[in-house]
């Protein structure tokens, strides 16, 4: 029986709808609406997208949303500027930092520069320590490991005790979804690309995510029969027979992979649309605590 | 053949006796001795014990400390009150909180008050943050973890690529331990009190560090023939043939793990050595920081 598949749009368009209705009444409550910050620095045109994304994602729940756009050349002090000016403005609660900035900026010190009431992309040093520790609770928890849990927890199966791997350690995904699957009891093992025998440690696991960055990396027959796969990765593939001349693929071999997996998220439609979704959900968040403080 | 013995001593009086010849220089060159100031609260035996070894390794290498004893009645701004004293206390270098504390004081409060240039426990969550982040370097790594990482290197086998494995999560061990593992690119698991098939998960490990409190929990047919065993616990167990009535045993059942394992550490004698000895190796590398500045 191939996989189910993991459908991430009609679930963000679920919660979108909730956040929207909940944006409503605290905007009639405190008079404004959430508002999100974003910084972005040089002219990436995948980073460009993103924003636009967010950005449309918060006109239709009924969030305000400001980007300060800074081009290539900007200095460290205007960037960390950028950051403290969202920081002291009380219409914005949220901020974002697009990811890569330009290689000359510290992307370090910006960060560290963001006021933790304010920190929705759940990534200061801070909150990631705080994420991991037994006992400490974060401000907020990063948007996309955050949507990978979601989407997991859809599937209606236990976390608490199975084996869950996640492959790629990066601070804005592969790290503190490890860390959030440990404090849901799974047992966790981060792969990386010094991993030995990757195929054979990932078919012990349970669920698998795969947050490497390589097309169509991970293959079918790696898989746990019925394993829960969840694809992080968004790749684009030249492709002639498309109307763009490209198409979108995971880091997972997805028709391989559905004949083996129980579960298995879609590539683009699955983590995407959640990450956006839990952005929103991390800023409507900092708004209402910022009125009950 | 049975395992190697990891002796944490001979290992521990080596790099001690490096580090009273450093501080004997760092004397001369600046006048003053690096200090060390703890916080003990309350009167727990074992606390207070650790407290004076603490001490004793002190005097033994040359460092000053002082220790603030405060009663299980303190407030919380009487405990804060000790350790901003010794924040802004220019002989002070490295401060240490003895955990844990008394049930009434906000532990996380209290630790988020050390200044991160004296966490030479690395107990701060910015500094568990940054071990975990890629690109980022905690002030201080956390004295027991860094102490394991020493014994491993010591039986000169590779971590990069191979499976370790770290039983326990705690905040001061097994959570900053997996961060370091998986630094040196090791492939980690954590597990812990709710994974499932512990032995079978134990048995494709090719290092085990065992941190979970619990005397001879870890059996030896668990463990993958030469595997390196690194053995956190202190369990003291009642032993009527024994002088004092009781003896010391670790969390790894020794006998039977020695049969099957490459390497294994004492109990005691391992890595407790090697806690103190990265204390006091945190203490100067803090001092001479402060005058490098």
């Amino acid at each position: 029986m191939p996989a189910k598949i993991i459908d991430g749009r009609p679930i963000a368009k679920r919660i979108q709808s909730e956040i929207a209705s909940a944006v409503a009444d605290f905007q009639a409550q405190s008079g404004a609406a959430p508002g999100l910050g974003v910084v972005l620095v040089g002219d990436d045109s995948a980073s460009a997208m993103y924003v636009r994304m967010k950005r449309r994602a918060c006109e239709r729940a009924g969030l305000q949303s400001q980007a300060r756009i800074l081009p290539s050349s900007a200095t460290q002090t205007e960037v960390e500027d950028a950051v403290r000016g969202y920081n002291a403005d009380r219409g914005i609660h949220g901020i974002l930092v697009q990811l890569p900035m330009s290689a000359h900026i510290d992307e370090e010190a910006v960060l560290n520069e963001i006021s933790l009431a304010k920190d929705v992309d759940g990534i200061h040093p801070m909150n990631i320590g705080r994420l991991g520790m037994r006992g400490r609770e974060p401000t907020f928890t990063p948007a996309t490991p955050t949507g990978v849990m979601r989407l997991i927890e859809e599937t209606g199966e236990s976390i608490e005790g199975v084996q869950a791997l996640v492959i790629g350690r990066s601070n804005i995904v592969g790290l503190p979804l490890a860390l959030m699957l440990a404090n849901a009891n799974a047992t966790v093992t981060i792969c990386h690309s010094r991993t030995r025998d990757l195929p054979g440690t990932v078919r012990r696991a349970d669920i698998v995510v795969a947050a490497v960055g390589q097309p169509e990396y991970v293959k079918g027959d790696w898989l746990k029969p019925g394993a829960i796969v969840i694809d992080v990765g968004s790749n684009s593939l030249p492709d002639p027979a498309s109307e763009k001349g490209y198409r979108y693929v995971g880091d997972v071999e997805f028709e391989s992979a559905r004949a083996v997996a129980g579960y298995i998220s879609k590539v683009p439609g699955g983590v995407g649309p959640m990450t956006i979704t839990m952005l929103l959900s991390n800023t409507l968040k900092a708004a209402r605590r910022s009125i009950s403080g």
